[in-house]
């Protein structure tokens, strides 16, 4: 598969997760590793760029990220959306859901956990620990440590749907297995 | 202005805002209101519905929020671009924004924040407080206490941007006044 990858500053890097996709979120841990889901991933705060995600409690991806201290966002374009049911719908703990689903992964640059290839941005995450928040939210807060994006979908710190193949757009989960892609720009003027 | 709220399900009300939506925030306390741009804002549960919101420490819709313990999120809909980019940009400490932007409010069902017309989508919060999330992080949580969305748009408990006029799509932002609407549906199957 022909790489389209190119490192995004640590400074623009929560931009790939600004207008709401639903990701991929993947950890390893002990030799074994996971993917699940996740529609509630937000940034926290720009530089140091930071995330919020909410991992429903017995998730075995929740369980590598814990003992790891690290996970991964890839950001999957509308292609992807029955892999992305898919990892929404099984469990890591009855066998390597990427085999199962047919997802390949790939080595991140700053930490263990795998990045999913075919997925137009990923963001490499460190846990910023909140026993309260975890436990009793199932919130996790982390720091992003690196990124990267598909070039030709997002470049200098930008997305650009409105010039690259329909198929890279973004995907925004509702319910019952519906998702809106990223649609038209619009410019807002203050 | 003809009316299309109907009253959303608490059950269904973080639909609103699954799909990643930068909306309006609006509190009001002591005779005095105001109206800010979030685009840090996701469900944390779905029932009893609960969102997050990240506000920026400084805006006077925080202040107005913590002195009455409720704020509103208005989900607004591709033509009010220019509205969210001014109420991004200018303070409430300085005068009176609804006005200043031509925005007009309406009156809430369970909370005393004021509600911005010609949205698509309403939720009415209640902060369930926690010190260290807001002062650390800027991070709020509230409980959703009621919700009601344009039926030409949402009814059901679902998203129809595909039959409804393109005018009432949501806004999704990036940054630098740019935002993508919500374009197609795509459907995922496990």
């Amino acid at each position: 598969m022909e790489n389209f990858r190119e490192t995004v500053k640590l400074e623009e890097a929560v931009r790939l997760v600004n207008h709401g996709p639903t990701v991929f979120v993947s950890a390893a841990h002990g030799g074994r590793k996971n993917v699940m889901t996740a529609a509630w991933v937000m940034p926290l705060d720009v530089n140091p760029p930071k995330v919020l995600a909410v991992i429903n409690a017995g998730a075995f991806t929740r369980e590598l990220m814990e003992k790891s201290g690290e996970f991964a966002l890839s950001v999957p374009s509308r292609v992807l959306a029955d892999k992305l049911m898919g990892a929404g719908s099984s469990s890591g703990r009855d066998g390597d859901k990427f085999e199962k689903l047919g997802l390949t992964d790939f080595a991140a640059e700053k930490i263990s956990a795998p990045l999913v290839e075919g997925c137009v941005g990923w963001l490499e995450c460190r846990l910023i620990r909140n026993a309260g928040n975890e436990a009793e939210h199932d919130l996790f807060m982390a720091e992003v440590v690196a990124a990267q994006a598909d070039s030709r979908v997002f470049s200098n710190g930008q997305w650009k749907f409105e010039t690259a193949p329909d198929d890279l757009r973004t995907l925004h989960y509702i319910t019952d297995g519906k998702f809106y892609a990223a649609g038209n720009a619009v410019t807002g003027k203050a």
